[in-house]
């Protein structure tokens, strides 16, 4: 069971995840629950770090420390959430990375799990006591401890479900499940009671927010399913059926060809004017760029009718955009184009589901429901599993409602 | 160089702080540097243990949760002036409980220090790094994390000195010395250049907050020359003569009679009526207040001169009163007492030197300083450098003056 921020922020929450847990046991599982700093903590902490400022020139980066001082407040909750549990006369017993431990590599603030050792664990539940682990964080084989980023609670928690072979790894978080789209711009979206790993990972990448990418991936390396649902739901209620399972493909019955609309505003397009139309311009625009450490999304490429010039377009994140920008100009000569402009009005509208392999035409409906709409579409990219495209930003709800009807996915 | 939560209570004072540990690294030392929670942060912390409740019957108590949960508190501060340190180009680490290792005893809450391995801190300092320790805590050898009590920060750093056989520790506080007595009361008090550990130790158990009595026993025992002095000194200044050095009698020049007069108004009386005049009803008291864990300081008996009765007061700390007149009402057939009051209106003013011991007249100095004020002395007790009087609480501050006069202590 893992909690995150708002599900403990304070300590009537916090009694409130310990009844949930209770229930758990009392269904007669063994329990490993997993917690996020209470919420407001970590932003607390980091800009503590922020305000000591980065380390002098000629000095090792701060980041071993900005993880001792931010992996702190997991502790806290760890410590009172079995303090609490033991005061419903639940026995448990707090594990922090270092204790269990929680092998990671050496890239503090970014760590990844190498190894997660499960014996102390594994003898606690033995025990019938409740383990509460302090999520996000681990230890380096020379034991100094490292965070693994923000949102890095669900990837401990299921990481630590894989090591212990865990039935399940359940997500309590503030949305009751995965749905088809954000219920919050299409009042008809619905709520998926089964999901694939790929199609989650689509979802999680293209800016649903539901879990981490790295969980995602996690869980489909070691085939173990993730439940998703809603810390608000009442200790008797959490039943097979709540919330939405992320599974193995074939353990979905309900076939479906879309299964959900993502969307996402963090972007930015970058195009470039009046380049030479020779071999080898697309690898110096991208490997500058792959240098200078910015993720590129998607790309297109045209050809201007009346010249030998062609124009590029590629997305990239928009906190990234004007790193982007900077490096295309040091570069403007050596690559030749004669102008670049960026552009962060812009949105991009995916849809995503493992049916798409076997079924024609899924594209065809996609671009026929936006044309109907009016929606322009910029650029377009594919995968197997997924399509998306590059729209004007005040398109977005328009065009999300528009897939979701096209798709038949208020029909589920 | 030990400094406590107003010390650090923000990141400008953790930036003084870091000034002052540099400045000391430019004076040619090694530096190992102690801090405890930024203040009010471990109220914080003890109010959230507090809300969550103690343990239900039959399971083991929380204490060690509440030590993972209070421990946090000097995590953050420790990692934090190991930023800000390096933000100032001097190369710093943290080190926690668990990292040093310092092994404690597993009494929870309030462990007590068993060994430090000093080894990791040396390899830092020999690095020409500053070692910068979180206070307040350790470590169990089964690897449980443990708090030293609060105020336990001075016996870490005095611990920590120990083990590395620096040349001397600094407790970095809000005052700049110890002094002949409190100068919120007497503003003719004088801040003492050196005082011996005997002294510094009656002086700590008799009410001077200064030092914790723990820290100042282990500096006795590992014979470390401890200083004490304000944080709020400037980073040039703290020179060889600033604030109060506690050590050894013999390394002390000036010869003193008397060193300081202490005062305590967390006290209490209790006193029982018509007790049997027979042997053992001193030990029946006693040993009942003992298995109640109640701590007994002075004693008085006295015979009533028309019967056959006698009369017993005794002082506890305030704290302990309620718990102490339960245990007598509970014995009252047994032990065979008429009656018994409490009195929680009194306080203890002592006279602390080692030149009591080679002095005779001092207590007469004393008391006739007492009278001449017309202060009534209730009880009396002594020991080989110190003289205390229990005495009605209004005269608190008339007692402390009169025998800070007595002594000369103004004329230092």
């Amino acid at each position: 069971m893992k909690f995150g921020g708002t599900s403990v922020a304070d300590l009537e929450r916090i009694r409130r995840v310990a009844r949930l847990v209770a229930a758990e046991r009392e269904r007669g599982h063994a329990v490993a629950v997993v917690v996020s700093a209470m919420a407001g903590k970590t932003n607390e902490l980091v800009a503590w770090t922020d305000g000591a400022g980065p380390a002098a020139p000629g000095l090792p980066a701060s980041d071993d420390e900005y993880d001792v001082v931010v992996a702190s407040g997991e502790q806290v909750t760890a410590g009172l959430l079995a303090m609490v549990l033991r005061n419903m006369g639940v026995m448990a017993k707090s594990f922090l990375g270092w204790q269990t431990p929680i092998l990671t590599d050496e890239a503090h603030g970014t760590a990844r799990i190498e190894d997660i050792v499960p014996d102390k664990l594994l003898a606690t539940l033995d025990a019938g006591e409740v383990a509460v682990l302090a999520g996000f964080q681990g230890v380096t084989p020379g034991g100094r401890i490292t965070t693994l980023g923000r949102g890095g609670s669900d990837t401990s928690a299921v990481a630590i479900a894989a090591a212990l072979q865990a039935i399940r790894c359940d997500i309590y978080t503030d949305v009751d499940g995965v749905y088809t789209t954000d219920p919050r711009i299409e009042s008809k979206a619905r709520r998926l009671a089964r999901i694939s790993y790929e199609e989650m990972l689509e979802m999680a990448s293209l800016g649903a927010k539901v879990l981490q990418t790295r969980s995602v991936e996690l869980a489909m390396a070691y085939r173990t399913p993730v439940r998703v649902l809603s810390s608000f739901v009442e200790p008797g209620e959490a039943q097979s059926d709540t919330g939405t399972i992320v599974c193995d493909e074939e353990d979905i019955m309900e076939k479906r060809i879309v299964s959900g609309v993502a969307f996402s505003r963090d972007e930015a397009k970058v195009t470039l004017f009046g380049l030479p139309d020779t071999p080898g311009v697309s690898s110096k625009i991208f490997s500058r760029l792959a240098d200078g450490n910015v993720n590129v999304d998607m790309i297109v490429q045209s050809k201007a009718r009346t010249s030998d010039t062609a124009n590029m377009a590629f997305t990239v994140g928009r906190r990234d955009a004007g790193r982007a920008l900077e490096i295309m100009r040091a570069g403007k000569s050596d690559i030749g184009f004669s102008e670049v402009t960026i552009d962060d009005d812009v949105a991009k509208v995916s849809v995503v589901g493992v049916g798409m392999r076997s079924h024609a035409g899924v594209a065809q409906t996609m671009f026929k429901a936006l044309a109907d709409k009016g929606v322009n579409i910029q650029v377009i990219s594919t995968s197997e599993i997924k399509i998306s495209v590059l729209i004007e930003a005040a398109y977005t709800e328009l065009a999300v409602r528009a897939l979701h009807q096209a798709y038949g996915l208020d029909q589920l």
